[in-house]
């Protein structure tokens, strides 16, 4: 089992959705399952991606009721924790791409180099040391499987 | 999407393993994805039985790590969150089936019962209001058939 | 420092509410900081009382803003997490005082017994093992003392 | 009640131990509660300055036991919830100081941020837009005392 998490604004432009689409395709073109929030924008547009490769996408979402899901979610976790379920997506990941995104994805990236798990960064925060920073998705693809266990 | 928790004891005798596992394959049998605290005992049992019939299994660990998770987890959730991710796996699931258990369970069936979901009781703490009590796996599924919404 | 917890319905009868507020009054009495999920009912009556004897008392609520503490709370603790919040009010006590209760209360009762700490109950759920019955407000908080660490 | 959360490393150097030290102090002047994550470094060097000018300090600690808080912690709030308590100590303060910090700090400041919430910056995370950079502890009490509710 490989779990890869996407981080992103819940709300995005359609270039950025589009992006973590082609995030979401490639992710499930490594047969790694998708893990993320849950909600719309960077998440919704990799699930859907992920989906349409026939990956299966997990999406562990803030409020009481897993509805609140975008469509594109497979197995819907309902934490009613708000932000604290970022720490879940994390922890659950083995490799996590951030893709743009705002302050709740920076305290993401945020945990996720406090506990060393490996981010690759695509149009998202600048210049914070341990992301790998990518210029495409083919390339964040590559650094993703680069960064995946053998298992 | 159909989820259906299942809670129980961490360590048990192997007549309630046995029961585990043909819960599990009762719930794979209705099409549902089952969903646990990820650990041993009767939440092994569960996920292997449904695993055995070609099911999903989503397992809630308390611990920082999902590989804590028993084998027959496919969608491990990593939570660090100790007991708190008792909560999660009883908002996740649209019916709870209880077998046996001790106080771990019982705050897992207290919290569903405060949130009005249903669940399904087979040799479990006994005479509380609101736990539809069964008496074999058979009834048991039966139960949770009903419960499940038509979606 | 000293910290018992007070656990209970969060809407109650006017007896119940004076119960509360005497067992909050012993609690203070003993020199203990009181801790709660500060909300109404019981938790607001018991915060009263230990503030009319000079006690410190923490509400930790369930929602996001600290503003949802009873105006007895001296030291509120926001969460934004729910029931999960229940753990915290355990695990932050020395020994918990059940007074009537609900579901939510059955299970903080339940992972109190679960983690090994002593449960006073008064008018509370019955018949459960490990729980320490009392009759009155009087023996509630001189069972409370007997358990408080020396310290 | 104002409440004023400090975060910043839990190992630092004598320097920053001594600067968050007379931020407590500060915070103390201020009546003001001081809210932190409860372990070393910044956090024990700012409740020891606070508890110098008979402050209150609450300290809400990673683990499972209220043990692990650092000897200048008044109020200690056991979470066993690792990561995910940061969100606690950003919720309940109505105003943040950042003292120095790494990635735990960050993802504490992001959150901040997120929820709207002053955050007032000493040797911190650098060019963060939202956070209200000083260059002296007097300079961040004043800052402090500015954002502070009126009530």
């Amino acid at each position: 089992m490989k779990l890869v998490g996407v981080i992103g604004a819940g709300a995005c432009t359609q270039e950025i959705y589009e992006k973590s689409r082609r995030v979401g395709q490639g992710i499930a073109g490594l047969g790694a399952t998708l893990v993320c929030g849950g909600l719309g924008g960077v998440m919704e547009g990799a699930c859907r991606g992920a989906q349409e490769r026939g990956g299966i996408t997990v999406g562990i979402v803030p409020g009481p009721d897993r509805k609140e899901a975008n469509p594109y979610v497979t197995i819907p976790i309902a934490t009613d924790m708000g932000h604290a379920r970022n720490i879940l997506v994390v922890r659950t990941s083995d490799v996590l791409v951030a893709v743009s995104g705002g302050y709740g994805t920076l305290s993401e990236i945020s945990i996720a180099l406090k506990l060393g798990k490996p981010v690759v960064g695509l149009d998202t925060w600048k210049q914070m040391h341990g992301i790998r920073y990518v210029e495409t998705v083919d390339d964040a693809i590559r650094a993703v499987e680069a960064f995946l266990p053998e298992r």
